[in-house]
């Protein structure tokens, strides 16, 4: 999506270990409007998905995932990183590494909100190593929904998890795909449109 | 705001210990077309401020306050609650104590997304103590902008969190306040319409 990799090259900061910043307009700050095309990209990249649920994670995947949601006129469910108070018994669950934060942790979802007649689009705004997509995959297919599809805002292209994700015969639509990216000189190549 | 209170009255189940669940549409799965006619609602209590960025706490204020933008036309920064690799240098930084879990967190804003430049919406999913909203004035003032006001969208009218905030000066707007509720019961018994 040419808008979010101009966006990328020029707001984008590529900073040591392979860590891309975009906490100007996607993750920290966020820009709506963009937010707003990429939701509608994503609807005419998964035209003709019986979706009707949108599952994201918490934190930085719930804004994409409730302008998208938006565009397609469905409710978001977003995995909880945590137990609180509010989540009812015995929800899904499942445990992730996380790349960003260097541990593991427990997400969930509760069995009130995830059923066998949903049709999911799983939301994030990052894909890396693919275990936060996994792990969402996990989660829909332990409530017996279907998995139409995985939208990722931007994927690493370098890293293992779009392949892997591909190769479990999800449809994975990621809207910027980085094939290398040089903290030195802060180049972002993109992988060429497909 | 009649059309959350009816949701709410419909939807929101009352918990032993003064808890009201509505994770059913707010704070994990997500009505989003409610949250659009929430955001139209905050647009016109708000009307003439000059705001031009909304400012929540994750994570369950992302998504209100992700729709209240694309209603206002502006972008969201959003208060992270721990240290990542994602957040540069010396952040704003408050201590806030949490009513849902029960323990003190650390939540902060980049300095480069809140300035003196900058005419704030505040915008979360519950008030009750106070606590995170106070955490998050405290935030916009350390950055030297303007409070333009604070939208919510359930305030426990019976804890202080409101009337504290009020009598900061602060512009409140919540869209719906419940004066008591009955665990044993379920009734709700929301404030009437100013």
């Amino acid at each position: 999506m040419k808008l979010l990799e101009d966006r990328i090259r020029r707001d984008g900061v590529v900073a040591p270990g392979q860590v891309l910043k975009v906490d100007s307009f996607l993750n920290h700050q966020m820009d709506v409007e963009l937010f707003w095309a990429m939701g509608q990209e994503f609807k005419r990249l998964f035209a003709g998905a019986p979706i009707n649920k949108i599952v994201t994670i918490e934190a930085s995947g719930i804004g994409i995932a409730c302008i998208a949601a938006a565009v397609f006129h469905v409710p978001v469910v977003f995995a909880k990183k945590s137990q609180t108070k509010n989540i009812d018994g015995n929800p899904y669950q499942v445990t992730v590494e996380s790349f960003t934060h260097g541990r593991q942790y427990q997400v969930m979802i509760s069995r009130k909100y995830l059923t066998s007649a949903d049709h999911v689009l799983l939301i994030d705004d990052f894909m890396a190593n693919g275990k936060a997509m996994a792990g969402l995959i996990q989660l829909v297919q332990m409530a017996g929904a279907t998995v139409e599809g995985a939208g990722v805002a931007i994927e690493k292209g370098f890293q293992p998890g779009g392949d892997a994700i591909r190769r479990m015969g999800i449809h994975v639509e990621s809207l910027a795909i980085i094939e290398s990216m040089n903290a030195e000189t802060g180049e972002i190549i993109f992988k060429e449109n497909r």
